[in-house]
């Protein structure tokens, strides 16, 4: 068998109880190096299989390779490995395979969700999400997203928002939002969720400082009703109060 | 403090470390009766406050009163807290307070990542979460955020997709989803996702038979790459294989 598992943003506190018996309980522990290290104590004599960033094909080539041998293996990735993770590619792999090899996906909490709970509650209402990250993905069919998603007013969380390669693809992104949505929209930004250097800020589009946010961040930018309340993001869900 | 705790889906094995402690260590939970029932064997000796369905302000009030009396207290939700969840209404009723009271919101893995766990790969592109409830949300703004993630080619989950008050939302919401998409598109169906009764379907939109869902179902339509293989839902991330 072999799991995809998705670990959760960062602390094991977060894991799910089934992650964790699934990394307890299978010998063969496949990841990028970053994040097997979010998960050191849990692995003390077991098999490990550690690649590098962008590795990723040779990765679940790898685990599935190792599971049609017969073995038990997992194949770690942070947040939930459904989204934007290793689990659709392990599945578009394995059905290029001549042997049938059975896979359970494992999920997990995704940053956005870990990140709203410590902005506050700003996905209490319809809400997307885009990742500005263009290496497979092409930017107009991103754009198109971004423009459709802030018209329709849906609370937006942006994945891959800025990086070294792309430090532009948010401000692009807060430019078509702006069509639509007032400078004023409550933005939260989650970085580092879950992890010992957490930061989260609220802020809004215009007051956002671009040069604050990486890859290890996230931003949710609110709808027109989302508001601040004692530093909190809050996205009513609409009860009348 | 008072704890917004997201019990997951249904099963114990997909809640949180940190939900599993909240709930552990805290004395009085306040729940509606489906939600108390999914942890029963959690609360012996604990002090239980349990309301009807439909009570959501009652019952964040009560949790809010109780918290303000200076005792800890833990608000449960099934899925995430945060997700068309108690977290919002939570902090909005804070908000309108004299007495400050802390509030932490303990994340939890919503129902449209475990479905798309058990289902496939669904999730693997840019995707969003609309709600075919209109007891809140005017019909015309769902509309519109229907028609406008159809247009972009988002996967889209539909959350409340149909009910005996509301038969005919999900038909009309994929009748404005197929002037984008083809009838082919795949749709995947969890039903009771996590619990005893879980049934997962994958179909098209043209297939779909609309009166196995009901309230306790996620349905997930796939972007135009979306595919089967071996009875499971991928969407491609985008990589060259």
């Amino acid at each position: 068998m072999l799991y995809v598992v998705g670990l959760g943003p960062g602390s094991k506190e977060l894991m799910t109880e089934e992650a964790r018996q699934v990394i307890e309980n299978t010998h063969t522990i496949v990841g990028y190096a970053t994040y097997v290290r979010l998960i050191e104590d849990m692995l003390e004599g077991k098999e490990l299989v550690v690649t590098g960033m962008r590795g990723e094909i040779e990765r679940c080539k790898k685990a599935l390779d190792i599971a049609a041998t017969g073995k038990d293996v997992a194949i770690i990735s942070s947040g939930d490995a459904g989204i934007y993770g290793m689990a659709g590619l392990v599945l578009e792999l394995a059905g290029k395979m001549d042997t049938h090899i059975d896979v359970k996906v494992i999920p997990g909490v995704t940053a956005s969700i870990a990140a709203a709970a410590h902005l506050g509650a700003p996905l209490m209402n319809d809400f997307c999400h885009i990742s500005l990250s263009d290496l497979m993905t092409p930017w107009d069919v991103i754009t198109k997203r971004v423009d459709a998603a802030a018209k329709a007013d849906f609370v937006i969380c942006l994945y891959n928002p800025r990086s070294k390669g792309r430090p532009h693809h948010l401000r692009k992104a807060l430019d078509i939002i702006l069509k639509y949505k007032s400078p004023d929209t409550v933005v939260g930004i989650g970085k580092d969720v879950a992890r010992p250097k957490e930061i989260d800020k609220v802020t809004t589009i215009k007051d956002l400082d671009e040069t604050e946010i990486n890859m290890t961040s996230i931003v949710i930018v609110g709808n027109k009703n989302t508001y601040v309340e004692d530093g909190r993001m809050i996205t009513p869900r609409g009860y009348t109060l």
